[in-house]
């Protein structure tokens, strides 16, 4: 069985949620929204796990672990970059040389199930590349100079997190200059050429960024085994 | 000052909840959901408002009615019909002639703010046709036959209600057959023609069709004034 990465960015400051902790940090159900999503990995049998943080995150980070986690977590630390993409490319160098599958996540995506998880390895072993996305539950308009136009809804995917890809395929693909078009790790692995396949993500798989998405997450832990 | 007109949309069934209950009766902190969004547009000086109901929804309607609304509340019911663009049909049947505002809401969206319809109503009167809308926080993919790619997530709206248009401009557009692509008020306008102005709506806007999102919507009615 191809080995397994998790790269969980978690290098965000807090300032949306108007506080001062960065929200990865902020307690959902008396434990870390970053735990919740570390225990996700930690249960996927041989997964390593490389986390991006800030420096300002590395000194939260050391009580949580020793509180939370099993000294012996699987958990290599790598310092955050400027975006997404320079957290990601430190946490590729940090990756030995052979083949992998590599899961990039959201540290402050808590709620992902661990079937996501699991259907997003497989597929990335053979497509490549696998996507997590819901349908759009709103209509959807796009904007052309001073108009816009509706779109059909059910073209529309909204993406998500694990985005999941055989190591090889990452590692070319980061080999690019930085560009601003590249909002997740799939835009900067489509601009390499290669196809995304999309995998069916969950409305209850959201990103954490406000304090009524705290509120929520904790009523979801209410409601279902997580 | 142009007359105005709501059209509130309410004519759906409870079966997204796995309950009975149509979610517009359901209740949001003691008073049906669909009596919070009522109330929005009857806070609105000299508001008009045209209610869509199911023939099943007649039932839950007229106890409420009594318990939670003025009798001299200025709402006309009207029959919803098989889809969203036949209940609005039915609704602008029931208006006399004359100018007129006319703002189109879901019953189920309770927590749109005064703000955001009175800035509905004057850009409809300026521009014809005015929806509201929010930025995407998720990047968003468009599939392509088997395939996808991305699109500038900056250039993609999701639409809410009200969506608030001339009432001329209304009557004319709804004058043609249904097509399964309109999926909104906006997308029938449009077809006729006419340019569609978009505000800015909120993301506490939202439209409840889980149990989730009904929980959500205690918290927000918890923390904030509506």
């Amino acid at each position: 069985m191809t080995r397994k990465i998790a790269i969980i960015v978690a290098s965000g400051t807090g300032s949306r949620m108007g506080g001062d902790i960065p929200k990865q940090f902020l307690p959902l159900k008396g434990r870390p929204v970053l735990v919740h999503t570390l225990e996700k990995f930690l249960a996927i049998s041989g997964c390593e796990i490389i986390l991006a943080l800030s420096a300002e995150g590395l000194a939260y980070w050391e009580p949580i672990a020793r509180e939370y986690l099993p000294a012996d977590a699987p958990i290599t630390l790598v310092t955050g970059g400027e975006t997404r993409f320079h957290s990601v490319k430190n946490a590729l160098a940090a990756i030995d040389a052979g083949d992998a599958l590599v899961a990039i996540h959201d540290g402050v995506r808590p709620f992902v199930s661990l079937n996501i998880l699991l259907n997003a390895f497989v597929a990335a072993e053979s497509f490549g590349a696998a996507v997590a996305c819901v349908d759009s539950k709103d209509s959807v308009r796009v904007t052309e100079g001073a108009g816009n136009r509706a779109v059909d809804r059910r073209t529309v995917k909204l993406i998500q997190t694990p985005q999941t890809f055989r190591l090889s395929v990452l590692r070319t693909a980061f080999e690019v200059p930085y560009s601003e078009h590249f909002t997740d790790d799939a835009s900067v692995v489509e601009h390499s050429g290669q196809a995304i396949h999309l995998i069916e993500g969950s409305y209850s798989n959201i990103k954490i960024t406000t304090p009524e998405d705290l509120a929520l997450g904790e009523i979801f832990l209410g409601q279902t085994a997580f």
